[in-house]
């Protein structure tokens, strides 16, 4: 028998609930190839601001480190939105994913048969979306130097960031990107601001150079304002896309709510070596917390995204892959995606279900 | 008789269809009310590139700076998109804009009952969109310096750019932006990132000041990945937004593509003072260029947002307004927003037709 140690992120507002239903999955569908977990539940976010005062303490961001993948609800709540930058929870976030070197942030956005009419955009243009944006998670305006508030030469107030990559980050994160591409449709695009952001155009000249190791994937390059018409005008022209940090946050949320189930997506952020972090797309919905009235399947398939790329463990990955498709197959559904004619469900009774078909 | 001066632009691919139809119903419309033009017609983009070997030639930038108003058609095309920086169409008419400092870009997106069936998104969401996009036009990190290339201190070669915002640029968008929204639904959403970036954060504050200006407008804040999700969960929920210039290109594009009808979209860009420029969303769609398919509309409600914004001439606006709602009512359409039992004109018919309707 197997064994794995996991370091289990709830995070906030309905970050407990959903981590509680994948734990439950998880375990199940594991059990069956004599896999066993070795949990450790830390605090990260407002939860850690709370209990000590910052948004990652040093033994969360170590059992993070120690473990073999670190599974995350969600952070953040209107109770700490004011907070100064330093204390508050996407801080925590930001430190967890740049202590874990996590650079590849793999986010699918695919619509499913199931849910087709709970997108906005009409059947025809939904139906059959799969894509899979590859963001740059560790680099560029989140992280680059300098940044603050300040002067300028006028001795106006000023408050300023910097877009910043060097080659070695684009590289890897192009390698991963062309790699996905070649295991899906076998295309790739580029998304940038060449025309305009010298950042972006050094961004280009890499990725076509990587490209040279990758003569089987098709390569295209698209603007980001262009980029985020096309993912509404046509999304299904999209297989593999990879793109910087900020624009990756915007895009991958853009085709997120495309697909009218943003309770539904899972993503992965891989590192060169070392565990990766796993977590739903959505945010903590504090609206909505402590209700049993989230969603949570993107956990669910999360855990699943843990299992293949996390652990290698394909076969467990698929079983949970499939008894969700089976769950909603049986006609269940939470608020989000609930359509009549099917049965309404909370947090925990999905969760129920899924393990019913496991 | 008044009479003013106009600088045209007709720029690069489908440029100079758009802008002759546009001159035309420009003048009928104003000749009405007893208006004349003088205009001048001088080159910008790559079709300055290609006569003067610059983008912006300077009798060009003096051209627009002593007119009365300036109406540009598009610029760019594959042809010089492998110039270099400061040989590229995009860079001319960034110095323009800098040229002219029309710091705030007006792009209103308005789902017309006549075209609501070219949205991609469902009936019932594209159905009575109407909201209009204030984006900071001349900061941010489209001029913020330093930018380039270089190493960094593992000699690792860069690329990088500075986002960065004074008080003063903040606060006169801000004002514009309240301006818009009072004239409007009094209801003003400002789009950042300030859970990340201090620029955003800095953003945040200065809105916040301002808004003690504007006690009647109803002012929200929103991430800029969460607005490129509402966009298309739910359109109709924002009435005005302000934001910075790079969120500001990618949303507007998003929201323009939401209306399905992006051949129809204008824009205005206006500084404290001096001459506004004036031109359609769209690009300059080079694969349609000469073939007399473009769409004129969205230069042709330019022209009318000149006469509006530009000149105070807010009947005659009102009459290419009209104008081209008739026409659309009479069925004429270009192929971009063709549909059965409509009628198919080219560029040129259709200039003809909203010169009935006038
Ligand atoms: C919470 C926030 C810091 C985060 C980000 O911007 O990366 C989130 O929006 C995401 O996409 O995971
Ligand atoms: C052509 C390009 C420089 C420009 C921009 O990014 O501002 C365009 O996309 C726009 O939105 O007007």
């Amino acid at each position: 028998s197997k064994r794995y140690s996991i370091t289990l992120l709830p995070g906030d507002g309905i970050g407990p609930e959903v981590i509680s239903v994948a734990k439950n999955v998880l375990n199940l569908a594991a059990s069956i190839d004599g896999i066993e977990f070795k949990y450790e539940e830390v605090p990260i976010g407002g939860a850690a601001l709370d209990l000590t005062g910052v948004p990652l303490p040093d033994e969360t961001l170590l059992s993070a480190k120690q473990s073999d993948a670190v599974l995350l609800g969600a952070i953040g709540g209107y109770k700490w939105d004011k907070n100064e930058k330093h204390l508050k929870p996407e801080t925590g976030l930001l430190k967890l994913r740049e202590g874990l070197k996590v650079f590849a942030n793999l986010r699918p956005a695919t619509v499913l048969p199931q849910l087709v009419d709970a997108s906005t955009l009409k059947r025809e243009v939904a139906e059959g979306v799969d894509l899979m944006v590859v963001r740059e998670l560790t680099g560029g305006i989140y992280f680059g130097k300098p940044r603050g508030f300040g002067t300028n030469e006028n001795g106006e107030e000023i408050g300023f960031n910097t877009e910043v990559y060097a080659a070695y980050e684009i590289d890897r994160i192009a390698r991963v990107a062309f790699e996905t591409a070649r295991k899906r449709k076998g295309r790739l695009c580029s998304v940038d601001k060449a025309n305009v952001l010298e950042a972006s155009m050094f961004w280009r000249k890499r990725i076509m150079e990587i490209a040279l190791e990758y003569p089987d994937v098709e390569l295209s390059h698209m603007y980001v304002d262009n980029a985020a018409m096309q993912l509404i005008r046509d999304p299904k022209q999209f297989d593999t896309i990879v793109t910087n940090n900020i624009f990756g946050d915007i895009l991958s949320d853009e085709a997120s709510m495309i697909t009218g189930s943003i309770g539904m997506l899972p993503s992965a952020s891989l590192g060169e070596s070392g565990p990766g972090l796993y977590e739903p797309i959505h945010g903590s919905a504090p609206d909505i917390a402590g209700q049993d009235k989230a969603n949570p399947l993107a956990t669910v398939l999360s855990a699943a995204m843990l299992l293949k790329y996390g652990l290698g463990e394909e076969k467990a990955a698929k079983r949970i892959e499939d008894a969700v498709l089976d769950t909603l197959n049986r006609g269940f559904r939470t608020g989000d995606i609930y359509s009549t004619g099917t049965k309404l469900v909370g947090c925990k009774e999905m969760g129920e279900e899924v393990l019913k078909s496991v």
